[in-house]
């Protein structure tokens, strides 16, 4: 297990410039008076994709030697994650081999078409994703970048709490959605070296609660398939990540899936912004917590923006 | 007819400086390369109320003599610039009336009632509010001050344009919406002294065109009773209006009700920014013109973000 130093994120953090946009934080007076707290948002649903995961992907595609990059880049991922490393993949001039259930919601493809990856369709299980995304790195020798069990995905993300700590004094605590945890580890890996006294929260939803449950048991425990409307969230910790969730975050927080999307739609009818229901849990745990969180400065991660404008999901509700 | 000056306009900025957010300018990559121009984007979506009518209503709040203020404000309408009215009242600590028809939305209502304004209710006919506003002024006392035909309406106006020049170098026009015009004069006043090389060019819904009508025509030409999805842009020039219009706007250009509803889509998806219909008629045309404004520099002004999340535009088409 290669863990990334901070001399990595700061090293990614040149390499990724170029590529990326510093985003700004925003504010909102009524969610501050609402919450009772300052609130920072840190806003990554303006970044090129619309998501933080450019950061980490980014790290990784420019950081290849020629020859490697040359054979290009792969992934299973069909969320954030593959439009990102599409779009990194396509500023380097390099291919992004996609490898996606061909279930997939066709907007979701045309969204990695529209970024310039190349979509290998694969039967909606594990073993057939497996076995085609085999097949696809035999056969193209391309790099597998995972979503974030990556040292250097790791790295990139971790230049997103670099900003903000620069872009905001006295913070208190950084609150961020946790999935897999890419973006959680990141944030590990700057603060615990850049402001140690700024302490790391993660936000989680209870129907994908597999970290808060990991973090209380001292050791990963995995869901199967969990059901959410924050559906960049529903991935299991991993070695890498856990490393950085188990030594350095302060607290898991959960809301519940209501809660989520009346955040969701709070962020969007105040501040005027498109966040993703992901983006959305960190202040729905901070409404659910505000006794804790009362005359605290907290940066919050808003993680991405990509969302189906055809199907809100305060509609359904 | 008083017609503000430039003076008016700087005074106003010092006014209201403490009232109202000096908004970001936002761009987008893909929206530069899909209309072939360099797009800056002057968010005042962000703006206080969510809205630019903050600007001239804050003006003309924080202008009163204090006798004057003890008796409030009043106006009727029921849209940005009640909202903004009623803000911008609640700051200074005195009353607003708002006369709005007992018909309205329910939302709207609570909206004015939110931000501190006073509603009485009409019958929804123009004879009804008239009595019933001429009532409450007789009443109250209350200063009238217009959405947009009131000199220290259009100086306030004027501030976001002079905001957007010192923000972006060498624009070759600004396009902004116009309804009643009061946006398109403030910036008339601004640019036509600050920055007379920048063209003013309005973006009209066709299917309520009275402004454009009206400028081919050499005088006002009212429409009965429009209908547009762009709902802040239904109502007609006055004098004050016109003067600006007349003398100082270049061109008025118009978008279909689909061609406003692709542009505001494309600006949610792509901006990830919550904006108005009426904000994204500037856009429409852009799109429509492309050979007109390619490789130009061109200032848009978002006007403002208050939309209905339950029922976006694109749900019906």
């Amino acid at each position: 297990m290669l863990i990334p130093t901070y001399d990595d994120m700061l090293a990614a953090r040149a390499r990724i410039k170029p590529y990326v946009h510093h985003t700004p934080v925003l504010t909102s007076s009524f969610l501050n008076e609402l919450t009772g707290a300052e609130l920072f948002f840190k806003c990554e649903n303006f970044q090129k994709a619309a998501a933080f995961k450019v950061r980490g992907a980014s790290n990784a595609v420019f950081g290849l030697n020629d020859e490697q990059a040359k054979r290009g880049v792969a992934t299973h991922s069909s969320g954030n994650h593959a439009l990102s490393l599409s779009y990194a993949a396509g500023r380097r001039g390099i291919p992004c081999h996609v490898v996606m259930p061909h279930s997939a919601p066709q907007a979701k493809k045309d969204a990695v078409i529209g970024y310039g990856g190349k979509i290998t369709e694969c039967e909606p299980s594990t073993s057939s994703r497996e076995a085609v995304f085999a097949e696809v790195q035999e056969r193209t020798g391309a790099d597998f970048v995972h979503p974030y069990n990556d040292p250097r995905v790791i790295a990139g993300q971790g230049t997103c709490s670099f900003e903000l700590v620069e872009q905001v004094d006295g913070l208190n605590a950084v609150v961020a959605p946790i999935g897999g945890g890419g973006m959680i580890s990141g944030t590990c890996l700057t603060l615990s070296h850049k402001a140690p006294d700024v302490a790391v929260i993660a936000a989680e939803p209870e129907q994908a609660d597999d970290a808060y449950r990991s973090f209380k048991a001292g050791q990963i425990i995995a869901d199967d398939a969990p059901v959410t409307v924050a559906d960049g969230l529903k991935v299991p910790l991993k070695d890498l990540t856990w490393h950085f969730v188990s030594n350095h975050v302060s607290d898991i927080l959960t809301a519940g899936e209501q809660e989520i999307i009346d955040a969701m739609r709070l962020i969007w009818a105040r501040m005027k912004i498109v966040v993703e229901p992901s983006s959305a849990v960190p202040l729905a745990t901070i409404l659910k917590n505000k006794d804790r969180f009362a005359g605290k400065r907290l940066g919050v991660i808003i993680t991405g923006g990509n969302v189906d404008l055809d199907k809100l999901p305060w509609m359904n509700s």
